[in-house]
């Protein structure tokens, strides 16, 4: 132990201290949530923890997840008292000025994940702990959530994950303190209930006072000696701990206290909880030091080997792809959630050394996306995937992890009508409309092999999260093997002088709009056809010179709902050149049928797309818009 | 008991037969999902359910939700053994010109919700189990898990939930076959392990032989007697059971039998398994006749009580008119994840009856968005609500929502950055694209109390889904008491015959455009300015005048990302009057800070409004683009 008892109850103090005080100052927050976990945090941080307080990025100090996010206060203040910064940095609290802001986010050196959505840290913290496996660092991570947490589902994935992963590296740490923001947990302070559910899901389990110190580093003892199993800290606390005329009381969830004689009374009575003569709080290094990541070397990656007129579906170039990547970069790890053998992940499973870094989730892919956010932070690359319409059931964790600026790169398979039979439960038509809302992804749509295969690599590459949408009926392959598919490009695979229209497609509906060209072309009307396999950045120049080409005949064609997709992206793109677009997409709620069926039956096939032309062909251009 | 064993074994290999037998024709689908599944399917069907198996939608018939969807095909059987329709039709499985999709919908009379993201039939469960509490009907609920499904966090969610509610109504089966889609599943056929996990959510737990058929009908015998708790029946079975050289076996998920050899074999297999001898099953009727609900008198609904100028948060002013609503029409109910303080929905739980039909779910957006799918489908007008932002922890289910046609009213609330200090977790800047991505759903966006109360009653009474962003900070009232505002309208609020350009917002940014227009009027420039206030179905009327009065200057503005939203949706709405748009939005991820200096310092105040026009206004208009 580095730091004495009454050091500790001192440290406590004095974070109880710091987050009324940052709180009342900014005029809004929550310290009373701060105020329940004041001795969990100063024991993890001045006694449990092993880290370089000067170096919050060392790799193997050990991890600290902030799960209930809206205490954050009390984690600035831990790390003001590390001495990372100095404590007046604390009054700039959620301030426009400071990156200590209402909830945590990577801005800060010392914060791997943006929490502040219930039930996400612990996911999270799965991620850090399975990287703290592939870089074998001895590292451990503590993620302390709030007990209202417990009612999210995630939480219960995680549960379930942690322990088929034999993280006995991860502890987390519950502060029970029996109130949430509109009223009473369900549970209150019912621990034998809680640490049922956490028993049953094969944690092990301690039940605490969580404002006594020696009890709280007794557990962690406990925690570390424990072997093959994580372990949950389940602290029974009061919210509002140390200020008694509010301490257990509901009503001041999200309440800062009054500036002025209200906070200075509460920092008062907090002052003479002080005691005297305790040394100064200090903190060990880190455990161990990690093997150096190996370098990457892209260029041993085979060129594609297809050859023009191959039938292939793209979910299996993307599979194919993910092992060449994997085998050349170390730090790329997939995860799955049940459906590897369908995604054509299962092919990454199988390169050497696969297994260790392939992370099965069973059917949950909030843990899915939520581990792959924490491996990400911890400098892995991971490749989460599964059909593109279940991702939407992590949309709240891919939204965090915008905010985290997470290096997650995204496969989602089985893209729109054309899975055919299966039905509208298995077609995304909402993922391209999702993950372009997603700020800083850029969201890719290959329609063959070659381009899938050569988007793989630069998605590796690419710093920041990125988004895949493969098919799953075999298309053919239509491009070389030594075509380059920056992100940000698009490919114009037709052209002549006189296109009276340009049709932008992708993935599946690209062969859409070749066959519209076919067509067409026989009856002496010539198109241009585009690739935009890159859906976001979309490439503005080639759509505007599209635009300029047809007398402003552009549309796009997309497997995908007419909200946020392929239309979307071009029109913006082109709206300040004054250019509108016509938008082909599905326009209901499709039904079970045959691919090219159901390709016909929501405007989106080849007939569909001549018919289209063949309006807007006949409608010349006119003035009225504007161009810049 | 109706119906006789041995007629029960024959209608469990009758359903096999036609499971069998139908996706061999369709070429595709999960047969060996339904044979795990005959005997709990025949027993539910033909001896425990009480149903009018002529009239699917009788209030009163117990429901059955398939939570496990791809065994579509044996609940299709089902309904043909109970003679619904004719067992011929079964071969029109997965064909377009069948509703008898790969995936249950409720394009099936018999369907209430859709099911095929596993872990969200259960959640729709507790809805109508709580429905049947609200009608005062006897029916119960019974739902089918996957043992694959445990892994959602979902389906914990529904455990925590369905046991705060002491739903003894609800009875669950999980058909335990070992097998996922490509492994094993997690804890195989270890029965203990998993029924320690039910148990520890305080579900009474059955373990039972889910091919023995005395065995499942005591077990319902026990689930209906046990009161103030669900049940949870957790049968041992085995994947592709009745067929010997499939059973158990793994690689055979998915899998349809090859039609001819294959299949007749296996059909053959099954009809030997037919014991002589036994009745004809029969079904009895429901338990009770429920009450008739009260008709709606929305006429009561009195005009919004604020002055012009008066200063609300339309979060407040939708909390007052969704207790206003509730008053009028008994079939609205509430439900809160935790947060009902702050959205305001704790006014409804406080009108006459206001507790009974408020559902509180505690942090748990998925359960509160699927049992109020299940609310729906039973004839409540359920509205759910939670900040913005955690709506999208529910974003697959309002996907499957939409393939449900579910009668759905969401509110988000604290949209934007003009939330302020909490910071970006907390700030909802892709709802509006996930909702407009979400097909038939009204989008609503009103600006201030008077437009929020009138879109209210406007939601209630339209017929699906619909859904409305509410802000944080008070805003001015700018209508009176009588003006209406109807969906897939807009208002224009500032207009002249020399208009230069049009500013479109919505919400807050109505007010940056009113302050953008008067700092424009002093410097001698008119511009118009329209709220947006139903941002899907968009008013394209509206815009398309305005773009003809503008010469095509349209600007948008609103407090959400640029990808999905306002820009987006009038941008498609005039394109075919060949206009662009010009989108200000916010295009970073934004942090903390005063409500004033985000929306300034990410693009969309008044000052960067007056920007943008004076931008416009100086690039004439230009030939180029289309019109039709």
């Amino acid at each position: 132990m580095t730091t004495s008892l009454p050091a500790l109850k001192n440290a406590a103090t004095q974070l109880r201290i710091d987050s009324v005080r940052s709180t009342s100052e900014a005029g809004s927050g929550h310290p009373t949530s701060c105020l329940s976990a004041a001795e969990i945090v100063a024991t993890l941080f001045f006694s449990e923890m092993h880290y370089d307080a000067k170096d919050p990025r060392n790799p193997d100090n050990d991890r600290f997840v902030l799960s209930k996010g809206h205490a954050a206060p009390i984690l600035y203040s831990a790390w003001a008292e590390a001495g990372l910064f100095p404590r007046e940095e604390l009054l700039k609290l959620r301030r426009i000025d400071s990156d200590l802001e209402g909830h945590p986010t990577p801005r800060l050196s010392f914060v791997d994940v943006a929490t502040g959505s219930l039930g996400q840290g612990i996911c999270a913290a799965i991620g850090t702990a399975l990287n703290a496996r592939r870089i074998g660092s001895e590292y451990r991570t503590y993620v302390l959530l709030g007990d209202g947490e417990m009612a999210e589902g995630s939480v219960w994935e995680a549960a379930d994950i942690a322990v088929y992963q034999k993280l006995d590296n991860l502890c987390g740490i519950i502060d029970v303190n029996a109130l949430g923001q509109s009223q009473h947990t369900q549970f209150g302070h019912n621990m034998d209930e809680i640490a049922a559910r956490w028993k049953s899901f094969e944690w092990h389990t301690i039940v605490v006072d969580g404002h006594d110190i020696p009890s709280l580093l007794k557990a962690y003892d406990e925690a570390r000696a424990t072997k093959g199993r994580p372990t949950m800290i389940l602290a029974k606390t009061l919210k509002g701990k140390g200020l008694a005329a509010i301490e257990g009381k509901d009503g001041w969830h999200g309440k800062a206290l009054k500036k002025g004689e209200e906070t200075d009374k509460a920092i008062a009575e907090l002052q003479k909880q002080m005691v005297d003569g305790a040394s100064q709080p200090s903190v060990p290094g880190p455990r161990s030091k990690s093997r150096a990541e190996a370098a990457a070397d892209y260029s041993k990656v085979a060129a594609p080997a297809y050859k023009k007129g191959d039938s292939v579906a793209t979910r299996e170039a993307w599979g194919v792809a993910l092992a060449a990547v994997g085998a050349v970069d170390s730090r790329i790890v997939a995860l799955d959630a049940d459906v590897k053998n369908s995604t054509f992940s299962d092919k990454f499973e199988k390169i050497p050394n696969g297994k260790e870094r392939f992370f099965e989730n069973f059917i949950a892919e909030q843990v899915m996306v939520g581990a792959s956010m924490g491996l990400a932070a911890r400098g892995a690359i991971p490749f989460p995937s599964t059909f593109a319409c279940f991702l939407t059931r992590a949309a709240d964790f891919i939204r965090m992890g915008a905010i985290s600026f997470a290096n997650v790169k995204f496969a989602g398979s089985h893209a729109g009508v054309s899975i055919g039979e299966d039905g509208p439960s298995q077609m995304a038509l909402e993922d391209l409309s999702m993950m372009r809302a997603t700020h800083g992804c850029a969201v890719l749509y290959p329609c063959d092999a070659v381009s899938t295969e050569r988007l793989v690599v630069e998605m590796a590459k690419h710093k920041g999260m990125a988004y895949m949408r493969t098919s799953r009926p075999k298309t053919p392959v239509i491009y070389g093997p030594d075509e380059s598919f920056p992100i940000g490009g698009a490919k114009v695979i037709r052209q002549s002088s006189d296109d009276v229209a340009a049709v932008i497609g992708a993935g599946v509906t690209v062969f859409e709009a070749l066959k519209a060209y076919d067509q067409l072309k026989s009856e002496g009307i010539n198109i241009r056809v585009i690739d935009a396999y890159s859906v976001q950045p979309v490439d503005a120049k080639t759509m505007i010179e599209a635009g300029k080409a047809t007398g402003g005949a552009l549309i796009t064609v997309e497997d995908h709902y007419p909200s946020g997709g392929i239309g979307d992206a071009v029109s913006e793109a082109v709206a300040a050149a004054g250019f509108a677009v016509t938008r082909l997409a599905v326009r209901e709620v499709p039904r079970s049928g045959q691919p090219d069926e159901l390709l016909d039956r929501y405007g989106i096939s080849a007939r569909r797309i001549v018919e289209a032309v063949k309006q807007l062909a006949a409608s010349p251009a006119q003035p009225g818009a504007r161009r810049s």
